[in-house]
């Protein structure tokens, strides 16, 4: 397979060039990338360091590295578009057309994006990722007033990094419990949950996977035969029917996905 | 203030327009903006349901809204580029670049950044985030052998956040002990560290924002008092130094700069 580099370059954390960098190259599953990731390249040492990388890359291989450039300081994405690469420039691309529409220079302050966020949502999503963890798997259910969202669904179907996630991404309170064999076989939702219906939703996931993922726990075990996972997932699946409960599969979802998908399902607000 | 309006739109999770609209708009001080978020634009309807809101928005306001857009069908965004509103093409932009440079057609399918990633890679991230939930707050301290790293600080310094956004973004096992008061009377790191010291990191924060996170959770305690906090804070640093554990000041960072920095400091390889 035909491989190239892919340098990653920012002043600040790199996270915004690495998503959009991955997000294009996903598109060709004919290369293989060789991914090399260089935030906080804020200063002319650093950049010009990075410079003489890519140009060994050059060098070495006879192709130009692509580029991935989020820099918001002018002079050193000036130095990086010297590098003999395919030059994304991320920044040079799209904020001159922004500053000519709403008519002002920019900041350019380096780490603007993330750097001194307001204290009250840094708190916010701190609280919100205090809060995941302690609901996490129905270990305390006495807080479910303060819920945005309770995921339920059985063991291992990716509940805790979902809510996680929404915590981290989207500032909310998302708690779960899982939906046990014992409350599987009373047949109907925990009591505990009843008040909070309207905030439930329910995950699933396909069977032959969830047994993989549980094997993997506890090889051998009951609880990771297909047979038990089968049962639980027809269960639950039950309970969803009677109560309403709105449903995701996650068999084949990244945890951005799922949370992102259950957000937009729910019309909740993000709070950050 | 100026307000204007702004559409992140995607036909995967949106979290890419997000990163790169948000970098772009935060250089813009002196306007507020109005953001609405739609990811998962993947049908012609949904398309024009976006389309009718931004045009409406021009007619409400005689201001062009701000798209920031993902789209990765053509189709889609093609129709998007119709409405009245002044468009940041991401993928228009640099995904030809990319495709004369590679000599190949793009795959161009939907959400292939986050979707169907390898089964292996998704597992890994739970792998991860289950280690980082199983070692928090010193809960557990069996498990240090399989650590890539493990974060040290007084209690509230943003140990659990980072470790779990560590896990999420890198895939790496982040574990996290407390330095508590005992621990600090002691006057060196447990015992139980020792054997992986070059493993350590070390939180800091300034005195007076440890002691307001703190009244938050304990109003009027001790462990939220200033002088507390400032013994505690002089008592890490000591150790920190005397063992020569890298620190970071967490202070005036967002947890994604806070990991972003402690894994281009270790040099630690991410695993997803």
């Amino acid at each position: 397979m035909e491989q190239r580099h892919a340098f990653f370059i920012s002043d600040s954390t790199g996270l915004t060039s690495e998503a959009l960098g991955n997000a294009l190259l996903a598109q060709f599953d004919q290369v293989e990338f060789v991914k090399s990731y260089h935030p906080y390249i804020d200063s002319t040492e650093k950049a010009l360091e990075v410079c003489r990388e890519i140009d060994q890359v050059f060098r070495d291989t006879g192709l130009k590295p692509l580029i991935f450039d989020t820099i918001l300081n002018r002079d050193l994405r000036l130095i990086v578009a010297q590098a003999n690469g395919v030059l994304m420039d991320v920044i040079g691309t799209f904020l001159p057309k922004l500053e000519s529409e709403l008519g002002a220079l920019s900041a350019m302050r380096v780490g603007k994006s993330h750097a001194n966020p307001t204290e009250e949502k840094a708190q916010r999503r701190i609280d919100a990722v205090n809060y995941a963890l302690d609901q996490d798997d129905g270990a305390r259910t006495n807080r479910y007033d303060l819920a945005d969202i309770i995921l339920v669904g059985p063991s291992r179907s990716a509940k805790t990094p979902s809510c996680l996630y929404i915590a981290m991404q989207f500032g909310l309170f998302a708690a779960n419990y899982p939906l046990t064999e014992e409350d599987l076989e009373s047949g109907d939702l925990p009591r505990k949950l009843l008040p909070y219906k309207h905030k439930l939703f329910g995950l699933t996931i396909d069977p032959d996977r969830l047994a993989a993922i549980r094997e993997e726990r506890r090889a051998g075990s009951r609880y990771a035969s297909i047979k038990q996972c089968r049962w639980e997932l027809e269960e639950v699946r039950l309970i969803y029917q009677r109560h309403q409960i709105p449903v995701i599969d996650t068999t084949r979802l990244s945890v951005e996905e799922i949370a992102t998908q259950i957000i937009l399902r729910t019309g909740l607000k993000r709070r950050v």
